[in-house]
């Protein structure tokens, strides 16, 4: 794909969708992942008001926070402000946060499956594309949107447990006990983040994320037979989009073979992979994104900056790499850190590449 | 090691410690972390009568529960029953199961840290060892006692944090921002866990086992800064004991090279980590053990079966295999089910090897 872009296209692109396209850029894009968020006091003072469900579901209030980071920090992507769960409460989920997703009724029959219904974007979560609308109408034209949804295991996982869990160990064996369910369960969430993910783009989201928060509870063999399939199936159903696809394989080290099988631009890494391993693994055709240890950002600041230049070194001075943190940013972390991180990032890699 | 045993020495050790000194075996070795635990109706009639922590410090209650696995299954190996943090009460920290470990003051100062006392387990958990001469005194020879501690990093993580956590980010982010006090309580973290260690040994436990639950939290760079040398400072202060050592590397995938240097007998692999992969990092000259998913106990027995012949072929022919789950086994699991991985195993490697 590099290839075929010309010259003047490359110029055109802002930095982070060169960077997803393994185009040249004048410094290493970076973003990170829940940069609008309670680390934020101007984010916690819209939360005085409003709660976060009521955030999600309200586009003057969606697009604020989601452009919040933004007047602080030079970033160079920005993402908008929704959650993995919000879709499924369209296709007639009951659920709630407090503060992680908690379902009313957790999935596990076949009947459950089949009253799940077909996800229409416009008419079940307008909101959603109402806010990405209005945020594309305020941002620069340098910094790109970024739309995005949870992976069917991922969302498979909240689902059939029913509230956030550090083993997730009923989805889990759930999978075992009832492959047939399973597979159909997974296969329909796959069906709703493909024409989520569409209108999304449709409404003008400039690169699209798939979230695997939990894909990297399964082993390479259960990660082949439940968390692939459905993720190709969107890659699929997506294929004749022309924005960039980002998948973010959390704890997903022991998959990146199997990764490498997937039709994405970019791959988002975990803070425990090595980029330099992860790039080998998943060749040349793929961007990386990531991946910084967000316990770093309470280092000193010498610290900081020392193990940023790691994480740019272990990218390597090719083209395709995005800078973000390894998983979201703790609520803790001083904004000062962040404004930090940026700036480094951007001082030491520009015209460098 | 091994070509240093004689063939008699070989013939009279039982399968488990023939394995973790990667001597031939007459079948591959079997037992599963959690062995002794609520998935067994027994266990869960003690533990109507009598708490945890009662449980934990009362020896002919401790060794009930210990030996009730060996009562239904034919497991290769028993481990005390016991909890990581129990050692660390014994240290002057007060802390409750509520059911995970809660610290009542976390450790976030080098004051508190210069207050731990150095542990005397004869003194300070005396109960332990006492549990250790019962469970001998009970086990047949061919079934060894394996001592446990927990690895610094982990104890750590607990003490820090205060409670249980899904991403300890507070653990993680006080490593950054007070590095020397986190050395300083990982050090007397390590020199508790050798004389702990040591005082399970000279009790009669055949076998050690280091738990390295939260390690695989830390990326290379931090697990070699904060996880590793309170490692291999226990390692050195326990080379004189002729006993295997154990180190369980949970979530450990990414850690698996700079593990190869540990001085250990034995690499305990979570259920992600393809077994033939660790070998080939590891070396010949440490044993492994695991690695089944513990969801998959949830399979029909077919599958089971199929996913048990899995492990082994991933394992290999050659010897230093030990047959473990990749993580604990669940509290829901169908007893049934353990029974039937304890025979496929033997069944399908006796005299195989």
């Amino acid at each position: 794909m590099p290839q075929t872009q010309s010259k003047i296209d490359q110029r055109d692109l802002p930095p982070f969708l060169a960077a997803c396209r393994g185009l040249p850029v004048p410094h290493t894009p970076v973003w990170i992942m829940r940069q609008a968020g309670r680390y934020l006091p101007e984010y916690r003072k819209v939360r005085e008001k409003a709660d976060f469900v009521t955030l999600t579901r309200t586009p003057e209030l969606a697009a604020e926070v989601t452009l919040q980071p933004l007047r602080r920090f030079d970033f160079d992507a920005s993402i908008i402000f929704s959650d993995i769960m919000t879709p499924l409460q369209g296709m007639g989920v009951a659920l709630d946060f407090k503060p992680g997703p908690v379902v009313d009724e957790p999935i596990r029959t076949r009947k459950q499956v089949d009253a799940l219904r077909p996800l229409l974007p416009d008419q079940d979560v307008p909101f959603v594309m109402e806010s990405i609308r209005m945020v594309r109408s305020e941002l620069p034209s340098k910094v790109p949107l970024i739309g995005f949804a949870g992976s069917p295991f991922t969302l498979f996982c909240y689902l059939v447990a029913g509230k956030p869990s550090k083993e997730f160990s009923e989805p889990r064996s759930f999978l075992h006990a009832e492959p047939a369910i399973s597979a159909l369960l997974l296969d329909r969430l796959a069906d709703a983040m493909v024409v989520y993910l569409r209108a999304q783009a449709d409404a003008g989201a400039q690169a699209l994320m798939l979230f695997e928060s939990w894909g990297g509870l399964l082993g390479p063999q259960d990660y082949a037979t439940y968390g692939m399939p459905p993720v190709r199936r969107i890659i699929e159903g997506l294929s004749d989009l022309d924005v960039p696809l980002i998948y973010f394989a959390n704890q997903g080290g022991a998959n990146l073979r199997l990764i490498s099988d997937l039709k994405v631009d970019v791959v988002g890494l975990d803070w425990r992979v090595p980029i330099e391993d992860a790039r080998r693994i998943l060749g040349a055709g793929k961007a990386v994104q990531g991946n910084l240890d967000p316990a770093v950002l309470f280092a000193p600041k010498d610290t900081l900056c020392r193990r940023i230049d790691d994480v740019l070194a272990d990218a390597g001075s090719g083209p395709g790499h995005i800078f973000n943190l390894g998983h979201g940013i703790w609520p803790e972390t001083d904004p000062d850190a962040v404004a930090r991180l940026v700036d480094h990032v951007h001082e030491r890699t520009s015209d460098s590449k």
